[in-house]
């Protein structure tokens, strides 16, 4: 099966997760994005028949349309083994990444708290003050969260073996250091299993190669992990 | 099987969803969250094995445990007969959804721009600004994404016939209509599948039975959907 990803060009965004996937297992995809938005509009206007995304990224597989990042990876989890066999373990990996995809919209809207369709310029006050709280009460729980998950997991992994959900997790770290370096570094000691798998997965030989690749785009101020110094600098009380 | 549902006493909230679903179905479900809080906040708390949840609400199904509100309908859908056989619909039946939660978080932030952790009053001015985009860009375009959506289906259902996702749609325009009464009268005329399925879903014996019992809690302002006139009356600029 060859699949095709719709997303936006330019940057990593929510189609990341599903890139990432697709990578690790060595999968047969074409990446339309990379192609311009234009091959993906007509589907989000109902130009094709079949399941209507309201947003992408969409994943085609053979006949089928599927829209929403976590529903593709619980698509494509079993036929790409990643994801135990179970149906207990693939609705806990479907919950996690829904979880995470939670997660990444708070993560988004702390630099548009106001509008997606408006200049982060036009919303850097209330962006303060929403990553403020962000810092304070929301990166800790979410992190303290999937800490515990894989505590629970064994220490290693979400899932007790290797899965999407390890890779998601990797790319969640990755965004969130490059955003919010300080605010992270703040965090470090109480997440040492997100720091260890974060590393393990990277050294993954089908996932180094890739972050090697230029098929790897660099995080950007366009896409949802941006890096605003003033947003990482709320609590520089002591220097 | 006998259904557990967790989820917070006193407000309809996400476990509405599932509720809905339950009701309709007329499925045997014990609805924990009317005993009180507490019985819910040890799964928070990693007490009891297995899948750990985020946020409720979750579903115990046997030894099963699963959190998301999409993910639970996902399961339930097929065993409520809910939903249609083939995978494909229920694929297309969890990213519309999806899609509606995302919504749901959209409606949620309106009069919650800053931080859910604060009172609606300390960011009244943020909401005003951020509802103002909400009913001009956000909410006309999730409606009619969902009126092409019906259209698609045939005029009167998602996915051609009845099912979880028709039962959604239902919660949306209810709660919809009593948070931003002017603004959904004013997008009306754009919408005649909608409003004729929120009234079909309302006529369903289960589903009428549910709405005029004590177990359908009224909507108010601790829940999702709260009704600020200051929100919805933005635009009134010819009265």
């Amino acid at each position: 099966m060859r699949y095709e990803l719709y997303y936006w060009t330019g940057i990593q965004g929510r189609g990341e997760y599903v890139r990432l996937a697709l990578e690790d297992a060595g999968a047969d995809y074409r990446d339309v994005a990379r192609e311009g938005d234009d091959v993906m509009m007509p589907f989000l206007q109902g130009a094709h028949p079949g399941n209507l995304p309201f947003a992408p990224p969409f994943l085609k597989a053979g006949r089928l349309v599927i829209a929403q990042t976590a529903a593709i990876l619980f698509y494509l989890g079993p036929r790409l083994k990643l994801v135990p066999a179970s149906v207990s373990a693939q609705l806990y990996a479907h919950q996690l990444q829904l979880t995470l995809a939670d997660f990444v919209v708070e993560i988004h809207d702390t630099h548009h708290p106001i509008a997606s369709s408006e200049y982060y310029e036009d919303q850097r006050e209330e962006a303060k003050r929403r990553t403020t709280d962000f810092r304070k009460h929301r990166l800790p729980k979410f992190l303290d969260y999937f800490e515990h998950v894989l505590d629970r997991g064994g220490g290693r992994h979400a899932l007790r073996k290797h899965s999407y959900v390890d890779l998601s997790l990797f790319q969640m770290m990755s965004g969130l250091d490059y955003a919010f370096p300080r605010a992270m570094r703040r965090l470090d000691r109480r997440m040492p299993l997100l720091r260890d798998l974060h590393k393990r997965v990277a050294e993954r030989p089908n996932i180094a190669a890739y972050l090697a690749s230029e098929r790897r785009l660099a995080f950007n101020e366009q896409g949802i992990f941006r890096h605003y110094a003033e947003l990482d600098d709320g609590f520089r009380t002591a220097r």
